[in-house]
């Protein structure tokens, strides 16, 4: 069993670096808060007897040696970066829950036959750099560094220079630090295993997602003096847009979600008609075929908006990731880990994306949810039990002890 | 008549003060563009022999002598300053008319009965500070001096230190330049004239106008894992009232119009529900019964959204401008000033807000209009031409003329 009270203290010592007056963390990725967790971070995993490196883009490794050093190290952690407005456990439990089972074993003085590595992904959150998931994406060779650390921030600050300005650019290559398989302890960030009081979900599988830049064209105009049928109005065709596409989501009832998250209009003003938007969209679904009639629908029911208003609106997909199936015998073996310690459990569908999606492409991975309060997240409110944070990273340490071997 | 080329060489000199690569202005009142047009402007009213004098919210008031000095002064003039991206002939041609006017009749050496008064009105526009054409309303007692000194730009600087950092508060408390009547020349901002080439438009009423702060209140969450009915999206809703708005102004037909020019998404984030949305609405129309139509008919279908949606929707109406009807002696002297220049014209509405429009209720005004390139305005394209630049200055000399008396 590992130590509830301490990994409920690193989470909330951790839990003031960006600490809002809601209750909330605003810890973008590679901003000066995300240098304090990460230096943090790294002390404790040294202070834990990890052997730290960092990769080319701040993902952090700590390898605690297996008996067996010829075996591929078993790869736990998740992410510390949060949204704009997030909580104190999305990825913060995945990660502290990772280096609480490694103090765990160092207490118990217990000998893994394979290494096991305990990570932090940069920039899984995906506010600050598209795409979500950056690092690990990089990591399974689904682009290439450069093209990442080319990415921008809203400012301009490519993924290169904000790692400078934090001091994490690190001198691994990234690939560095192979790994066997991955597993990944979260909090739900949905609704489910509350509503049906249960305290672990095994994660089989996960919803893909498509990303999309748009902008709108129309005519900026005076709001007294242009008659109505006049107008090429991109706020009205935006909002257009937003209802489409919660339309065409609800289509698909619970299998689908739409969103539109960002828009900017241009050079706002009160007595102006707005002639330019900047806005993305995130549609997601755990099935593939419905993500490509997601894309479908959504296409074709801008095209028929554009052309209504004779606007121009331009979509650029900037990110398609399938959607995940873990591995079956990882997920037995979480599965077995809750059964063994007695946790009520199910089976679930990831709605968000993780970085053990991206690592499941190429080796075997899984992942261990816990509840969440209102199936809250991306919220300063996000809330979780200090019981549940501790049943999940249990479920993580006897899994990664399954699959290392004692 | 007047020197075209003068004023045409005085309109294009005066656009490079924030003049834009699209060939439009970027001027916001009070800004550091708006000094070096102030400045141009107080030089150029000097070297024509006005006394010129700055008031409290640093509208430019340049005197011309009349015969009789007892008589009120006629008021002529507009602004100039411009939208965040705006043309180059809003208020400017009507500003740089009014000094037109004062330069021919003294190179003609012409002396009239009653004083004339330029005028330069502080913050006609109302991008930058609410409401619009806030000096002349305060000209006319709408507002306190205090009151609008203490109004606010997005960042937060008051009309008071954005005076201070151009230093153009003057010496001269509000009102200290008493009017007998102002005249105001103006492109039309719409597409009627150049419709129906018509050279003059003869200004007889103005639209009133609605200005609401509103705020959306509804909860960020998860783009990924929160599923579509749970979702209380603040976009959505803003979309949903973007729509009833422009539904609303068109049941109307062309006797109203809305618009929301402003939205801001609190905190947004690709992968973030929206939770809060600052926005403004502008509506309007010539006839007050049907101005209260539309508030009326915007407050029921904001609450039935918010009701709906599960979503707070806050509306604050922050200025209430009723329709203008103006003075029918000084709409006759506009109208036969065209006759006799030989000038085609009609009788045509003002969609747009207008310093006249505030003067009118506490004197007898009127307005000039020609035509604009599609009627376009606030927008960086707005055009018009030099002979009906020239032509409406002509039409505001010989009615300023026929008032003053000579
Ligand atoms: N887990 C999580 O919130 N990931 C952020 C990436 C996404 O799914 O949008
Ligand atoms: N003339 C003009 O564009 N005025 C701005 C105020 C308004 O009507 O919105």
């Amino acid at each position: 069993q590992i130590d509830s009270a301490r990994l409920w203290g690193s989470i909330h010592e951790t839990a003031q670096f960006g600490g809002t007056a809601k209750g909330g963390v605003r810890r973008l990725t590679l901003s000066s808060e995300d240098k304090q967790v990460r230096d943090w971070f790294r002390k404790a995993c040294e202070d834990a007897g990890l052997e730290v490196h960092t990769d080319a883009l701040g993902s952090q490794f700590g390898l605690r040696k297996g008996r067996d050093m010829s075996k591929l190290p078993v790869g736990i952690g998740s992410h510390l970066d949060t949204q704009p407005t997030g909580g104190k456990y999305d990825g913060i439990l995945g990660t502290l829950g990772a280096l609480e089972v490694i103090r765990t074993l160092n207490d118990a003085g217990i000998e893994t036959e394979a290494p096991i590595c305990v990570v932090n992904w940069t920039n899984e959150e995906g506010s600050r750099f598209a795409p979500a998931m950056m690092a690990s994406a990089a990591y399974v060779g689904d682009f290439t560094t450069d093209d990442i650390l080319s990415r921008k921030d809203i400012d301009g600050t490519t993924v290169s220079q904000a790692l400078d300005s934090i001091g994490y650019r690190g001198d691994k290559p990234v690939g560095f630090q192979k790994l066997g398989c991955f597993v990944e302890l979260h909090i739900e960030q949905g609704p489910i295993l509350e509503a049906e009081s249960k305290t672990i979900g095994v994660v089989d599988s996960g919803q893909g997602v498509l990303w999309y830049d748009g902008k709108i064209s129309g005519f900026e105009s005076h709001a007294g003096s242009t008659p109505m049928p006049l107008r090429r109005d991109a706020l009205a065709t935006l909002s257009e847009i937003v209802l489409a596409m919660e339309a065409i989501a609800k289509k698909h009832g619970p299998k689908a979600v739409g969103t539109i998250g960002e828009a900017v209009i241009a050079n706002p003003s009160r007595n102006v008609i707005p002639g330019e938007i900047a806005f993305t969209m995130d549609c997601r679904s755990a099935d593939g075929a419905i993500m490509d009639a997601l894309d479908r629908d959504l296409r074709a029911a801008i095209a028929e908006i554009a052309a209504r208003r004779k606007v121009e609106v331009k979509i650029d997909l900037v990110w398609r990731k399938p959607p995940t199936h873990f591995d079956p015998k990882l997920i037995a073996a979480v599965e077995n880990a809750a059964k063994t310690l007695g946790y009520s459990s199910r089976r679930i569908t990831s709605g968000a994306g993780h970085d053990a999606c991206n690592l499941n492409t190429v080796m075997p991975a899984a992942m261990v949810f816990v509840p969440c309060k209102d199936g809250i997240s991306h919220n300063e409110l996000e809330d979780a039990t200090q019981p549940d944070c501790a049943a999940g990273t249990n479920v993580l340490m006897h899994t990664v002890l399954a699959i290392a071997g004692v």
